[in-house]
């Protein structure tokens, strides 16, 4: 294992001082329990947006807080998911009396533990709203989940909520379109290699030197099956293939696509794949208003990218269109969000 | 080699496609001459900057066209300088009669490119300057360079003559200003692994296991030296060592640093490394009062990091925080650009 890290143990440690560091103007770090926060925060009046879970899939969810997004990222230890006291606590540190939505991807452990912070916190008297993300096509169970698995599509999830919300919109309203998102919404990935948790130290799954797995997790989850490699037009069809058919897209439905690259795959190899979802979208007339290309929902350093596509009406494009302001996403309603 | 691509020949083609389907509302994508503009361009009256290079080293340098940093990207083959006629092509196809400037990275074939097409474009009335960057301190020749080569300071050398030329200074002083920024800016890298060029589909150098090259070049180029692999905090003093005793960085300094990936480094490790790096200058009584992180100026999917720290008084600093609207860059000044 070669990494850039000092004691495999206190990698999440030592990255959140270089976040503290370099964020310093706009996001709060806190420690023990450790939650990253809107400097800002709590916003008056606003819904709070609170999300999080297993460290390792940088810029998520940590680089998506900010105006416009996520009000706190609970961090947990690199895949594990933060624990209820500690979601409990990030979540207290921005609710306001508009209330919270948790914003949870579909592992067990997240949404064990977001719902009992969330009771906790109802206890309180905050409102309470959860959004379950499952957006990942590829298997119906998986290791860790029952159910199908949270990954690109919590990057729709939180903009648009957050847009929602940011426009002040009242926390059932919030949660409604969270959830409409998270249904119209759907992602499947592709692994050319494994990534290796620190801690652990070696390779979390095998894979051939001419092996692609097809449906890979995002913490290394068998996908659907391992086959050849095979040019990127065949990979991306695999990909596509599986999205349109689970969202049913039609000619002249419209969508928002992220090509995501898994941490360990190069920025030129993701507008390769780009321009092959491009061209796959449009033999199929399906309109692609906006794109966003980079690594956004990552594996460690796990070679491979997912494609994340969500079908839009004005209203969801409108709310994605406007600003936004965090370390990953960042512009202005003028830029209309064609590029990210 | 397994890569995300179609045939190994195409993949800047495949690449540009990617690149004219997502950003098509801000950039214009010419073939046959390959470049990357911006659509709004010429801009009467501004300075054009125009800059390129071979490919491999996205988002460097077509992820930094737009309002407030390049209006012209020339995009060679992999690791390969454009022909003169096409960055000639290119260059005209924004120029206006305030002028070109051209940014070069100091490797030879650029260099020579570079400067047929500067005289070019003056024989054709067009006057233009030129600035080199060389700010990588790890060694003086290197393979395809005579002198020190050309790295993350080209980023800051964009950005910040990118901001005069939009403030509509004359041609002679944003090539003052981008020499000056050279002048102060310094970089210098290490790889955890090699990257593999698609057409030639072997890796450009071997590399032990526990192995680290210091100092090396963005195409695989030697290094200082090879070592065993070290936490972060000792292999983030080998880079911040060279760079400040370069820069001759004293107690007070202001900077503005770069934390790089080169491909196949995640953001958390890249993270970790900010928070040595913001150790190691609080230590020393350096101000970092900016500070992007992210994978800007790559080498494929090469594992590793850059560091680039430029010493800033208020005016470098100003032109750092003037909006910039781009794919990789992208603020407005209220952002200040604290954050990535």
């Amino acid at each position: 294992m070669k990494k850039l890290i000092n004691d495999p143990a206190n990698v999440l440690a030592d990255a959140l001082n270089g976040v503290e560091a370099v964020h310093a103007s706009t996001l709060v770090v806190s420690r023990d329990p450790d939650f990253v926060r809107r400097i800002d925060s709590p916003v008056a009046g606003k819904v709070a947006l609170v999300s999080g879970g297993g460290s390792g899939h940088e810029p998520l969810h940590t680089g998506f807080v900010g105006p416009g997004m996520l009000d706190v990222s609970v961090t947990g230890a690199i895949f594990a998911s933060p624990s209820a006291n500690q979601i409990h606590d990030a979540a207290k540190s921005v609710a306001t009396e508009a209330g919270v939505l948790f914003i949870v991807k579909n592992y067990t452990g997240d949404r064990l533990n977001f719902q009992m912070a969330a009771d906790l916190l109802e206890a309180s008297g905050i409102p309470t709203e959860t959004v379950i993300v499952n957006d990942d096509v590829a298997v119906e169970d998986s290791t860790h989940t029952a159910g199908r698995r949270g990954t690109g599509g919590t990057v729709m999830v939180e903009k648009i909520a957050g847009a929602a919300a940011e426009a002040g919109k009242p926390l059932a309203e919030v949660a409604e379109i969270a959830r409409s998102v998270n249904k119209d919404v759907a992602s499947m990935g592709l692994a050319l290699s494994s990534s290796t948790v620190p801690h652990i130290g070696t390779p979390n799954f095998d894979i051939g030197p001419d092996e692609v797995e097809i449906g890979i997790g995002i913490h290394g989850e068998p996908g659907r099956r391992r086959i050849k490699v095979q040019p990127a037009k065949e990979l991306l069809a695999e990909l596509a293939d599986a999205v349109f058919d689970d969202l049913q897209l039609a000619e002249g439905d419209r969508i928002v696509a992220l090509v995501n690259g898994l941490g360990g795959t190069p920025l030129i190899e993701l507008y390769v794949m780009a321009g092959e979802l491009a061209d796959y979208c449009k033999a199929r007339g399906v309109i692609i208003e906006r794109s966003v290309v980079g690594s956004y929902v990552t594996a460690l350093e796990m070679a491979g990218c997912t494609i994340t596509l969500l079908r839009v009406n004005e209203s969801l494009l409108n709310l994605w269109d406007a600003p936004v302001s965090t370390p990953a996403l960042n512009w202005k309603a003028s830029d209309r969000a064609a590029s990210s």
